[in-house]
């Protein structure tokens, strides 16, 4: 078993998460973080991110600092069978590979064993 | 070393939390997050968080959307040795079944190294 | 390549930023969390954060209870080369360590596999 997972943008996470349900992977926990990468954050970057809707001007002003500014994203994980991660990872990329910097990451981790709490269920058929 | 992952009913945290440190593990960390299972969640099961107190009706409102709706659930974390993993999957699944789905799940992953930040002391006794 | 997941102080965040990105990794992802390790947490303690301006009155407050007491914390997390793990751990180290309880921990995890979302790049050039 693999945990997938990926740091997308803000106006993806519902696309994404039709788009997994879709393709059979609809358990996916999502967190706020705050992040950034390479790339040095510069405010034209941010502004533009305004104006497309995908964050809002006071969702970011209070977290900025002059150095090492970091820019609302989405956290997106959930466990799958190892044969499954491939089609996993495609269906992500497929809705948020846009070409521009900031598309974000996937990562894949080693599970070694999970557990269903409501019955303890464990390994693939607990997923 | 490993991580013990679970997500959980939110309404579960304190009890989880009391029952881990009476067990010896009161190093934890917890995070608030969005997250759904396999099975489609209806609004009369979001009637019942509701009236059950497990989660408001303003804290699911915003989150949810027509398809991939999300409920609140909390992320709670902690890394322990390899021999005291299954008391701590004993302890969060005696608080945390109740039997229904929602129960949540618990993850286990491998560790490599933990660093204690005061004093750089590493591995088990770091912990 | 490894995750290299670090729990702080409030106060560290903006120095661990620019000392991370100083030594050549900005890329981070950032997250709230609440914690505690093994030490119970006195209100002395929490008094002693109020007044150093780690934490506000207002932040820990309702998140307190009787038993299990938990104080907020920076979450703090990015992934590096193997060889690239030394330099992070030292880099973080000597920004957040006072040597009294409550600086934190450093995880170690494996990564098995990173894609950038962008251009579907693989492996340690997509890092």
């Amino acid at each position: 078993m693999k945990e997938v997972m990926c740091i997308i943008r803000l106006n993806k996470v519902n696309k994404t998460k039709e788009s997994l349900a879709e393709a059979g992977f609809p358990s996916i926990t999502c967190r706020k973080v705050l992040g950034r990468g390479k790339k040095s954050i510069d405010m034209a970057l941010i502004e533009s991110y305004v104006e497309s809707g995908e964050i809002q001007s006071s969702s970011y002003g209070e977290n900025l600092s002059e150095r090492g500014r970091l820019i609302p994203k989405r956290f997106i994980t959930l466990v799958v069978n190892d044969d499954e991660v491939k089609t996993v990872v495609d269906t992500i990329m497929s809705v948020n590979s846009t070409g521009t910097p900031g598309d974000g990451k996937i990562f894949i981790l080693p599970i070694e064993e999970v557990y269903r709490v409501r019955d303890g269920q464990t390994g693939e058929s607990a997923i």
